[in-house]
């Protein structure tokens, strides 16, 4: 009997490790997608899949599962470009970190082909598959967003993908809630981060900083290509956390020039409670780490 | 000869590690000075210091260098309260995280006690003897910020202690520009993370977490009286850098509100590449780990 197919489309710093995770699984072949030269050059010296294509279009006939690794646009770009294309049964998936629009963009899938949003909770400062690592998503977070016609087969088969990858636990949520809790937890701060950044002092600090300070600017290396899209394509949810947080510190600023010691007290009394009770909820959790 | 005298009045976090990475330096001895019962107990199981105190004043006549632990509050009472006390010839720090109230404080010592305004750039998100560690400052930036009248004699003095202490480097300042880029680098951090922590979704958002989320909110978890003070002793440099970050968020999320993909796009890259231009400067630099 033939194997079966994974195709992972897209080898960047998730596809990559995704593709190296999952090599072995079950009696699946990983057969890789890349666009450059030097992409499939490095995925081959890495052992990145089983086999490397530059077309992937001509893979989806025989592809089983299909995992979608590329930015949002290239996404949903090769939803539509494709969808005549996959084969009758199969899953699809998609991992990147918006959930909403991507949902929306895999209605134009033919009836039995299933569509699986996916976000691992996983990531690094650098990108590409230079920086692919197989053990990247041991004992993080895989969020999933099911559509209404995921198959019961399918969600198991996903279940037992994630394990193989060594993921801490899977998370099923509706892409709207994914989307405005993602736009709180990881896009607001990247916001942050690149804001700090735009401060005259940013280069003149040195020997100042201390870990608080690289701690919170620590994403801002971040790709802004990417970025704008992942930003864009949540602009709603997105825009209410940074106005929501812009409030706060405006409250904060005002009290501290005002010199108003009570007010100040008191909003960070209660501020840091909140911190210390969820660090308290977080000790006595589960232990997956967090991603990035 | 009798030994030279140490005395750490406040054996918290700082004060606590303080005393314990003095022990041995040199011919002196170290007296802690505590206030309560239970810290009392506590530094003596641990060996905090050679001798322990209840009343710092009754030291001061014999102690050649006196190092100040308490809040900024409690430093500026202290040495108001204790200003004729000091022996002649002694050298007085502080190591709090505001410089230029302090320095204004100290003032107020008489001619021949030397006054160094030092910041030791270590901690942790908790606080107190118990957590206090003798190798609390390894490696970390020491910022001093010495007066008009400091002498070669002590400033050579509290560099031995700081290289005794085994702190990475010492970085020497003006209290006014100290204050302006702790106000940047430390207190804003801190802003933000209590601000981000007054999130309705704050209590909701547990497997969306991405390690950029703990690290943004770490420090979240603080002592709201002390950083009252260390906000309202430094107000006008602090409300400054929040305002510069509430504008830059602002045309974040105006650009997001707008679509603008353009502008977002332009933002995004500017910030970046300036983050990655001091990580490539950090990882050319010294090897000085960030404190907290």
């Amino acid at each position: 009997m033939e194997k079966k197919r994974i195709l992972v489309v897209g080898l960047g710093l998730i596809g990559g490790s995704l593709a190296m995770a999952l090599q072995g699984f079950e009696d699946y072949e990983v057969v890789g997608a890349v666009r450059s030269q030097s992409t499939c050059d490095k995925a081959r010296a890495r052992h990145a899949a089983d086999r490397l294509t530059f077309d992937p279009a001509a893979e989806l006939p025989g592809a089983d599962v299909v995992v979608l690794c590329q930015d949002p646009a290239g996404i949903i770009g090769f939803l539509s470009d494709n969808r005549e294309r996959f084969k009758p049964g199969a899953l699809v998936l998609d991992v990147c970190g918006v959930k909403t629009s991507i949902m929306a963009a895999a209605e134009c899938l033919p009836e039995g082909v299933d569509f699986i949003g996916c976000h691992p909770m996983a990531g690094k400062e650098v990108s590409g598959i230079d920086n692919a690592e197989g053990t990247l998503f041991r004992n993080t977070h895989f969020i999933i967003t099911p559509g209404p016609r995921a198959t019961a087969e399918h969600l198991g088969l996903l279940r037992r993908m994630a394990g193989y990858c060594r993921f801490g636990d899977v998370i099923e949520t509706t892409p709207e809630r994914h989307d405005e809790m993602i736009a709180y937890t990881s896009q607001l701060m990247h916001v942050i981060a690149v804001s700090v950044c735009d401060n005259d002092e940013l280069f003149s600090c040195k020997g100042f900083e201390g870990g608080s300070f690289r701690d919170c600017t620590r994403v801002a290396a971040l790709d802004a290509a990417m970025w704008t899209q992942l930003f864009t394509f949540n602009a709603p949810a997105l825009a209410k956390v940074v106005g929501t947080l812009e409030n706060r510190m405006r409250q904060y600023r005002e009290a501290i020039e005002a010199g108003d010691q009570d007010a100040l007290r008191a909003m960070l009394a209660q501020a840091s409670d909140r911190k210390k009770q969820i660090n308290l909820e977080r000790a006595r959790g589960d232990d997956v780490r967090p991603g990035f």
